[in-house]
């Protein structure tokens, strides 16, 4: 039962979580920093699934940490049900937050528009690359996580 | 084993291909009719991506109605998992390019652009809706699926 890697309380999920979170703070700094993205409904949204990715996985984090560095907790199905969940809703909506910012900015970039002076839209750009990274490692805490569900 | 509604060969299975295939092709319709969609990144990848799931779903539907009107087949896991992992792939993708095709045209109404005289935005806004309708069913067949696989 503890031999899968990544799944909730392994040094693994510690790396996914802190990777979550080191990518969606990178994609809120791109996006947010010295740039009016509230003009755009897709920007926003990213904002707002951003947020929750990192709130979401430094509370696991922490989790993590205590669990790897003190002491194991005991894994309750119930626990586990509710963080496969989580991490299921949140890798679909970072996915559809980066594919719907990379679309606004590049028709952006492609129109010429005033609105991307001085290299801005590349910033989208690499904000949606960031929320991109952090889908794909949400989508890998989730399935671990999935996989141990019927051992328990 | 045969209790499963939605699993690959029931007439549960049969209706959700079946309102993929439609999703699809009202997405792709919408899309394409008399509109120079090729000029925007995000609009050929929803024309793309519709492509390949009318013909996915066609090729199971027809499969499940071989199925339930002739003669059940006996189900391999392989051949179950390989429809699980394709209709996975295939939802992800739709998401995606739903999420882009929304968000394009969200931004090219609000821009007043030129290129939406006459509403057409609003059919590229009703093409965005059908492909997540489309992902929408994808994701149930997925899951029925994958729920089935355990007890193979």
């Amino acid at each position: 039962m503890d031999e899968i890697p990544g799944a909730l309380g392994t040094s693994a999920s510690l790396a996914l979580r802190l990777g979550q979170s080191l990518f969606s703070v990178a994609s809120l700094l791109f996006m947010c920093l010295d740039v009016a993205f509230y003009s755009y409904t897709s920007f926003c949204f990213l904002v707002t699934v951003m947020g929750l990715v990192i709130s979401w996985s430094l509370t696991l984090a922490m989790v993590d940490a205590f669990s790897v560095f003190i002491k194991r907790p005991s894994r309750q199905p119930g626990i586990i049900s509710v963080v496969v969940l989580g991490d299921w809703v949140l890798s679909f909506l970072s996915l559809a937050a980066s594919c719907s910012t990379a679309s606004a900015s590049d028709l952006l970039i492609r129109s010429g528009s005033p609105f991307c002076d001085g290299n801005i839209c590349s910033r989208y750009q690499l904000s949606a690359a960031m929320a991109f990274l952090s889908w794909f490692l949400s989508l890998a805490s989730s399935l671990f996580n999935f996989w141990l569900l019927p051992n328990l």
